[in-house]
């Protein structure tokens, strides 16, 4: 028996008994007469003494143990003179009688027991085993695993069955790049893993299964943005019969069951819902952060009264005017004002101007343009207290948009103006159903070919299709896409009328599709779904921005497994059986 | 709102209200006057009338309905002139008022609502999303969500955390033959899928997860067998500091809380156990079916003493001689008897004895052979009943327990031994560590080459390697391995010494475990584990034998997905992404 207890589990109760305890070393101070060492296990830290005059032959084999030696005690609990009130068995201390060493350690690359240290990744992923062992990884991988099991026992609760679709599955054109698994038995032919199990979950619908929801490993082979991995996790929900308003709600009473079961956080449900249309005008974004204000104010009206003939221009090309304001920051120096004014940049703005109100006036080097009339207006307008400065930009609708939305978040950042602990989610809704994109000169679709237009809107699908609204919605949590689903068609027409406006030829729908299109025409239920990004609300639920820190085994931004040293090459046989050739071999350096 | 209540919740208690229904026609009457509808849903069937007194227009529309339509109604609840006991809903049926025509359904290729039925199962996968409405898949698909869920919160509420390792894998030259996927990022290198987390999860103990559990996707790529699936699921489970016993309680608690909450059936625990030797003695197999019994027994110290020269031969060539009691068997017909002696032929086998015992006496064209005094050893050796026959086997020991196992089972199968609802569960334990690859000539693992041997056994390890039994085990129930695992090296040294009796070259360790090597040397504690069979496990609770019955969207034997066409060829562009170029393309024919 290699232990009765964990390492965290010892109180004032216990002392005086005869105990067993297993885990690595975590500490060990030599004090010539005594040996301390706190041995540490998944649950906690213990400390433990070797004194000599209990057993001299424990003492002696105790010098050879070194930092993260795995070994086993037997001893007895005794009270501790001077009490660790920092630790949950701070009270006692065991006074080993016995000790068996189980295996040695070289010495780690980086430390264990310290939480502070700032190790490279790099060397953190190669030996991904002994980052598992530290606490800030481990309590992410214990929050993983509390919110799966949260999630099932309330998806199960509600009706819910969990059913496994392949990773084996048909490549399909749409969407990002799929990762292909050659098939031996025929040669030539190609699986690829799914980007997501939409397809599937549909299928199921039509199957009858009413309500469905899997925990889905998902694949993308994409070059990889800091917050991606190639294969990563999604909450994948869909039901048939029920509608949106009752998929929402279902969807916040999850959330609010894991924040309060996994954080002891009560979130405020229902969440507030917003068009996409108005995300973009208040926050010139689809995904607001609501922690703060600075909502975006258009000032077209104005600006056009103004003689100031950047607004002039752009008005007249069909940009916009649009301001935020900074309370209590027109003592922002002209330092910080610059660096505001590069930090636009990158997003095509061209310049931004402010208007500063000290003393009761404004004062800019822009007011001159403004009538006196038109600075009331503006004042009244964006309600400017004294001390607060405005951030102008006039630029085309789509810069002005994305300019202030990271100029708004980064003053939040900057002035501390987002409080810990505070979670605002946001419902978006009504969606454009297409988007246009202009190097394929094509429609597309901005959800998946499979989303429902909004019933109000049906009848614009063939003379005005980007105006054509969707019954698709994202969750949007802190600034983060959390969720995004879609009520989905269930009429075969309007599936093929849509496909036909993707410009989807009849050949390429049924080769990639058919089957789908087919299986529409065998009475498919009203139906509609949600998938949860669930890599990224456990980041968001462990205050984590790196995706890397809440995957036991992540890859990095090239998508290479450090510790295993993978991809790799395989053996020529392996290839010749597949019956495939690779044209370039690109060696990876290790090290 | 398309529902409030489901097919198969409404009762005499709801007779009065005012109801709406949405699901599939599953049977429809026209009676004239009056039509009648099942309409079905996941949960259950409850019986519509549209009657022209009713509605008019509604009954006109409910004209046009046919079978796996989807439709919604409104109507009101009443008690039925003739209730149908056979049915949840069956006192009760619906007055409709109101029809809403959902969507339409071609004619289903396969009825849908018989159960008898015995679709061409080709047919049921290419409309795999039909099959699942049919009850019997369905009810599959539940059992199976159940256990899982079961599962997960058993193993959650014993300490283990449920982590997800990677699907992106390294190749490994050991087991079965792995899937491949090119990486795009690095040319001419690959991924693999796994074939089992086995190293992820040892990995994760040295990491400190002293209670680790997944229910995995892995993947072999493999001649199927009927039993087998390219992508399939286990239940995978590891523990530190704990050992065999703790992990077989652990096991059997599972098992019997899984079979009490999905099946409601009382299983025994502790189960029995049996040396791998002791097994293959009285079974003749590793995975006896202890539903029945018919044991091996040797008879090589009777035969011995008879003057039959094919026993001498075979005791002379080290081969031996076994038998099995058939009870009452005596009046098996000549051509019965036949048919055993050519079934035994494929194993190797080549002549089957018989010994009757009729009237006290026994008699058989080989006892000539025997003294009177060894008829009377062989009575009472195999306690032979009056009418009790004697099936005797004499040849090399593995083609007498090959060939005596399956006609044990045989024989069982055709005089209904085997009882409903009896689970039969044993350990197997006390595996030889390796076993001799004739073609390789060379030691191969039994298990995998991470096996710790046996304590009692480490001293044989360089000199008798194949007579070192391994700490590994199987779990086997009514016949079938449904898990298998082992206790791990956790000595470094040990580890190097295995793979050296495998043959393996320092560069193959390197090149292929290195890493795993490495990370034995950084504190790895005591560990074991194992993994169950999970769609084998769903199987026998489901009672088929077809793996593809529990699997929702699974592959025929050629590893097609017939529903979706996959694999298929794919865009060229693709292929050049990745640099690689097939040999050969073979083209499936998908009707």
């Amino acid at each position: 028996m290699f232990r009765d207890h964990n390492c965290s589990e010892l109180t004032k109760l216990d002392v005086g008994k005869k105990i067993t305890l297993s885990g690595w070393v975590n500490k060990r101070r030599d004090h010539g007469s005594m040996i301390f060492i706190d041995i540490r296990d998944r649950y906690g830290i213990t400390q433990l003494i070797f004194d000599p005059e209990i057993s001299s032959i424990t003492h002696e084999m105790a010098k050879k143990l070194r930092n993260e030696w795995v070994f086993s005690i037997k001893g007895e609990v005794a009270l501790r003179d001077a009490p660790n009130p920092n630790l949950k068995t701070g009270d006692i201390e065991i006074l080993v009688e016995n000790l068996k060493i189980l295996s040695a350690s070289k010495p780690s690359p980086f430390p264990i027991f310290e939480d502070k240290t700032e190790t490279n990744e790099e060397l953190r992923l190669k030996y991904r085993y002994l980052d598992i062992r530290r606490k800030p990884i481990l309590d992410k991988l214990k929050m993983r695993h509390l919110v799966m099991l949260e999630t099932r026992n309330f998806y199960s609760e509600n009706g819910f069955l969990e059913i496994n679709t392949p990773i084996l599955c048909k490549s399909t054109p749409e969407g990002a790049r799929d990762y292909l698994v050659p098939s031996r038995v025929y040669k030539g032919n190609f699986y690829a893993l799914p980007q997501s199990p939409q397809i599937f979950k549909q299928l199921l619908m039509i199957g009858g299964i009413d309500k469905y929801f899997q925990i889905a490993p998902c694949f993308r082979d994409e070059d990889l943005r800091a917050d991606r991995q190639p294969e990563f996790t999604q909450i994948d929900v869909e039901m048939s019969f029920d509608g949106k308003d009752k998929l929402f709600e279902l969807v916040e009473t999850h959330l609010k069951r894991v924040f309060k079961k996994c954080k002891n956080i009560d979130i405020t449900i229902p969440f507030e819902k917003m068009s996409h249309a108005e995300c973009l005008e208040k926050y010139g974004s689809d995904k607001p952060d609501l922690r703060f204000d600075m909502e975006l104010i258009r000032l077209d009206e104005i600006a056009k009264k103004t003689s100031f003939s950047i607004f002039l221009d752009t008005l007249n090309a069909d940009g916009c005017v649009k301001a935020i304001k900074v309370e209590k920051g027109a003592d922002l120096s002209r330092k910080k004002l610059d660096e505001y004014s590069s930090f636009v940049k990158p997003f095509g703005l061209k310049s931004l101007f402010f208007i500063k109100k000290t003393n009761g006036s404004l004062t800019s080097s822009i007011t001159k343009f403004f009538a006196d009339d038109l600075l009331k207006e503006i004042d009244e307008k964006m309600q400017i207290a004294n001390d607060d400065i405005l951030f102008i930009a006039s630029d085309a609708e789509t810069k002005v948009n994305q300019a202030l939305d990271h100029l708004r978040r980064k003053i939040a950042h900057d002035r501390n103006l987002i409080k810990p602990n505070v979670y605002k989610f946001l419902w978006v809704e009504d969606f454009p159903l297409f988007e246009f994109d202009v190097e394929e000169n094509r429609l597309k679709s901005m959800h998946h070919p499979f989303t429902s237009p909004s019933t109000k809107d049906i009848h614009l699908l063939e003379k005005e299709p980007l105006k054509v609204r969707a019954d698709a919605y994202d969750l949007v949590l802190n600034g983060y896409e959390i969720a995004g689903g879609s009520q989905r068609i269930y009429d075969s027409e309007i599936q093929s009328k849509i496909f036909k406006l993707l410009n989807l030829s009849e050949e390429d729908i049924k080769q990639k599709f058919g089957f789908f299109i087919d299986a529409l025409e065998y009475g498919t239920p009203p139906h509609g779904g949600i998938a949860y990004g669930f890599d990224r609300l456990i980041m968001i639920l462990t205050n984590t921005d790196n995706i890397r820190d809440v995957i036991a085994f992540p890859k990095t931004l090239k998508s290479l497994d450090l510790m295993s040293s993978s991809p790799c090459l395989v053996n020529q046989d392996q290839l010749k059986e597949l019956e495939i050739k690779t044209q370039e071999i690109e060696k990876i350096t290790w090290e």
